[in-house]
């Protein structure tokens, strides 16, 4: 491959998959008398702090199928949803693997697949990386995530792992991300990053600011976008 | 999914791909005055005993890159190799991420992956088996390897990391692959097990014994006949 960028490594929740719409979908489905926006935005809204549980030390390595689930039980009570049985929780938690694409993803994709190896690289467990992007499919050629590294973004293990993974030096590592946040991080260990428009990441009530950082190296409406300017 | 047995994990070489074959076609195109047979079948020797000096702690974990690359440096003075240089070792060594896929390989594992998920299950590193599945077009749903696991088959670690990673009992995984040893050792930890006939792994002139072993779930002459024993 003649590209710099052989390797483009994807945040997924947010950037390839719309959580906040996936949830309200179940949760409006399953419970129809809960305010399912605030419950999506409210579990959305714990897993940093529960990730920084684990980055700090207070939880040992713990995957975010456990971390949704910790924070799950948590808010249920809140919902009048304290009632729900074991399998009823299982079920619900489980709608982290059932996530749907935003609609441009699998073409983007699939045509970013013809010219670079595509990864998942997510703080999401290689158990429900790979059952979404079944569901979904989402064309990945490798299912990177924090479980490999034992390492939560923005950890530079995480993203210097994915170039040590292939050998290659960071700048041939791209990450593709709608979260400054991670591009920043991605981008202090040398790593290419685009950003990702996903205005509608948090619903139509919840406009997300997308405005572009120069800094980036490409800047995107979406995926299909992406590939368009990368010539795939 | 219904089958009792959603998640397929594969050994890869030998099983999957034909690395006599492949290593003979590069060798005789880059050495033509060296035994590519010999070769391939030296090189391939080295294997056991070199993840047996990572098993035992001799040597601290090594990825299979690594260690392709000590047996191969020990193999080349034996065949009048000793004056390659740096980036000819380089080049010959990733020999193992051009390794062809047997001529059923791609067409069987598309049947399967229609209703179950394909990982990987290997001691062959992740960036190894992502570069080979790219060029060799095999639709895998992830990467599993003993790089994931920090421990090589037939370490019960790989064979129950592999269910964990699934959240499933390992019943509800089968390892397929060529290699009866593997088998027994997946079987020891509870899962399902596919034996898939292989008698040129080591060339046409070391044909291997295929017979059946009744302890195996399945036995299969190759991954399309598998494909139709499973209803795929």
């Amino acid at each position: 491959m003649n590209s710099p960028t052989p390797i483009l490594v994807f945040d997924i929740f947010g950037t390839v998959v719309d959580w906040h719409g996936s949830i309200v979908r179940d949760v409006q489905a399953l419970y129809p008398q809960v305010d399912a926006d605030a419950f999506a935005l409210a579990w959305r809204a714990g897993y940093q702090p529960a990730m920084q549980r684990v980055r700090s030390g207070e939880l040992g390595w713990t995957l975010i199928d456990d971390l949704h689930r910790l924070i799950l039980d948590g808010l249920l009570p809140g919902f009048g949803l304290a009632h729900l049985s074991e399998a009823e929780r299982q079920h619900l938690n489980r709608v982290w693997h059932r996530l749907n694409p935003w609609p441009d993803a699998v073409q983007g994709l699939t045509r970013l697949k013809t010219r670079h190896t595509l990864c998942t690289l997510s703080n999401g467990n290689i158990g429900l990386l790979t059952n979404m992007a079944k569901r979904a499919g989402l064309p990945w050629d490798c299912i990177l995530s924090a479980e490999v590294f034992r390492a939560y973004k923005p950890d530079p293990a995480v993203y210097l792992g994915a170039a040590n993974i292939f050998d290659v030096p960071p700048e041939q590592v791209m990450l593709v991300a709608a979260h400054q946040d991670d591009l920043a991080a991605a981008r202090a260990c040398g790593l290419s990053t685009a950003y990702i428009e996903r205005p509608l990441e948090f619903g139509a009530g919840h406009i997300k600011d997308v405005s572009p950082d120069p800094a980036n190296t490409w800047h995107a409406r979406d995926l299909v976008d992406l590939a368009a300017q990368l010539g795939c």
